[in-house]
Parts: structure tokens; C-alpha cells; sequence
């Protein structure tokens, strides 16, 4: 039986850390290129990807679930009642690869996880996903670890960095320009991204001239 | 013939960007538990460890050479006439595992590298070091990259976050509270550190009584 990978995805306002260097429209866009980066990875891994979205949202030829609520409360309806192994992972996570979905779901012990930056969840490989409920926001990737001890479920920490840096902040885009070899890279190039060194440190800087191009804001 | 692996250290003055939460004594306390973490990773790895130091610094059993000088004219001076493999390793990863290093040292290509947090590089393996320089600071995974393209030396990337994730910013800690289990984590928790959550987002906060028994800023 093939993989269900749930794609936790909001489509409408996300990414509001990044306002000050994209607008609402480049934000939505955004979204969209590294939900497309993660969509590629999980199939080309041979897992069948479905959406769960916040709002109305269509792709054709996947499966899309609409939870308006939570993400734990949609999640928690979901597991209960699964059949076979559930990957949950997240959609911003613009340097996963296919090699890394298919490590997740070869594990040899009853769940995987990778953490994300900051404490967080990045991705839940469940063999048996009614015996986890998930709880995420915060430091979730330790109240993960615990839900995973209380169920007595053996789990195996993935250590990749590709899985492990998601992108929230204006600085996290420094990883997709340097090691992203996606759609999400390509449409920060697009729109005039480009890395910037000022004192040793390395950020990111948006061509004004690009940005007029494109209509940017 | 045993790996040498080479590791830059600061012993003075260091990691001046935790100035807002650490004392300068605390700064340089924290470098030698993160270099405590390393070695010990290094060592179980079947590697011999070189300490590079900016400044004299003693280690029992460990070999150290102190070069006052930048990093790059250092490694530099190292490279063209190491004999056999050399790993450069950052001082400044409290997550190694000494699987880390043996899967960098264990590579089929002539080299392997892991890109840090904001373009940098955390560590470089080099079968043979004579046909690499380095150029550390600013962007230098990419810089790296071209090196090893121009020497005509395959590269691979080592994919982990455990290496990654280098010790920098205060919001770098929280990997460490997170996911570390050596000294360094040790010696945060004993100075009063933990994780702490506002507003969904994850931190770290300092307990002032632990911070006042340990005599801290």
C-alpha cells in the first residue's frame, strides 16, 4: 500500500513573516512554489499526496481535504480513523528531495520525525497513525517525542537539513538561494532575489529593477 | 592511516553575538563545551583530532597549533603539505554525533562538505587537500563549490542538520535545548536556560536565580 502524505497547506495570507520583502500576491505565490517543491519530492518518492488545505484549493490530479479549523484538529480526525501509514509534512519545506521522503517511510521503527528550526515539526512518518495525535505549534517537536513515549512507539530522528529548514523568515530564504534547486528558488530568482554579503554576513537582497519587471510591490 | 581533523577555535572573546545573554567568561565557558562536544564526535569517529587555535590553548592529549593569523591563510599554509585525508570541522556544532564524521570521512567522492546556517560551510572533507584552498567567510558553501569544481574534485553534500546547525545567534540555542544531549546543552541548562514559547513562537529564557547562583552577568 502506497503512502498517504498529507500536505498541510494555507493558501490564503501565509508566510506574513516575509511581508516586508514580498507581497500578499508573491507570499500566496510563494506558497505555491514550495508546496509544488514538496509535492515533487513525495511523488517522484512514490507516496500519494494529499492537500489539506485551510481554504478552497485545487491542483488536478490530487487529492485535496478542506479543514478551515486547526491544523492539530484536522490532523486529529485524520489519524483515528487512517488506514495503513500516514507521512504528515509540511509544505514549506523547499529543499526536500525524493531520497529524503523515502528515507522517512523506510524506517525500521514505528514512526519517524524530523525536527524543524526553532522547535517545531517538520515531517511525522506514522506506520501506525492511530495509535499518535499530533500536537503542533511550539516547541511541538518535544511534545512529539512525548506523545511518541507514551504510545511506547519507537522513533527514529531523521537528521537532514533539507527536511529540518523550513522557511518563516527573510533570512531562511539565504538557504533556498544557496541549496535549493527547485521551483521556490527559481521564483525568488525570478522576482530579483539574490544572496548579499555585508560584514561577513550573508542575507538576502531584491533587485529593485526585477521587482518593477514583475509588477512586484 | 587515521583522518586528521582539523578544527578552528577562538578561545578569546568568542561568539559575540550571545554577548546579550552570556557573559564574556560564559561566551568563552560555552566555546569549550561546544568544542568538548565536537572532539568527543571527532574522537569516537576514529579521527585525530588538531586544534587550531587563535590563541594558545591547551588541551591534554590533543594536538594544538596555534596561527594568530585569518582561518584561510592558516588552513592555507596546512593543506598543500598535509599528508593523507584531512577534515575540517567547526568548532561551533554541539550536535555532531560521531556517525556525522564517520559518514563525512566514509565518502566515495574526493571530497565532502556540509553547507552551515546563512551560507557558510561547516565542515569539509579532503581525500586529497593539496588540490583544495579554502575561503571561508561570507558565502563560502557556494564559494566551495566552485573551488572543488575548478580542482575537478566530486563533491558530495552531506545532508544533515546536526551538522547544519552551527551556534551563532541566541535563537540558535534553542536547537541546542532541542536537540543536543553533550555539554554544551549541559552547560546551558545549568546556567538557567530553557526554551520558552510566546506566541507560538519558540526562544530561549534564562532563570536569574540560576544566573545569579552561578555568579553570571
Amino acid at each position: 500500500m502506497p503512502v498517504r502524505a498529507i500536505i498541510p497547506f494555507k493558501p490564503k495570507n501565509p508566510k506574513t513573516r516575509l511581508s516586508a520583502v514580498l507581497s500578499l500576491e508573491e507570499r500566496e505565490t510563494l506558497a505555491e512554489m514550495m508546496l509544488s517543491d514538496v509535492l515533487d519530492a513525495v511523488v517522484d518518492a512514490e507516496c500519494t499526496p494529499v492537500v489539506l488545505s485551510t481554504a478552497p484549493y485545487k491542483l488536478t490530479g490530487i487529492e485535496t481535504i478542506v479543514h478551515p479549523g486547526g491544523l492539530n484538529e484536522a490532523l486529529n480526525e485524520i489519524l483515528p480513523k487512517a488506514e495503513g501509514p500516514i507521512l504528515i509534512i509540511m509544505s514549506d519545506l523547499p529543499l526536500a528531495t525524493p531520497a529524503n521522503i523515502t528515507e522517512l517511510v523506510s524506517t525500521t521503527a514505528k514512526m519517524a520525525m524530523v525536527p524543524g528550526r526553532g522547535g517545531g515539526t517538520n515531517a511525522i512518518f506514522l506506520r501506525e497513525p492511530s495509535r499518535f495525535h499530533t500536537d503542533f505549534y511550539g516547541a511541538s517537536f518535544l511534545k512529539h517525542l512525548d506523545i511518541a513515549a507514551e504510545a511506547d512507539l519507537s522513533c527514529e530522528i531523521i537528521d537532514s537539513f533539507r527536511l529540518h529548514d523550513d522557511v518563516d523568515e527573510v533570512w531562511d530564504l539565504v538557504e533556498v538561494l544557496t541549496l535549493g534547486s527547485g521551483s521556490t528558488r527559481r521564483y525568488l530568482e525570478r522576482l530579483g532575489f539574490a544572496l548579499s554579503t555585508e560584514k561577513g554576513r550573508v542575507g538576502v537582497k531584491r533587485d529593485p529593477h526585477e521587482q518593477a519587471l514583475l509588477g512586484g510591490n
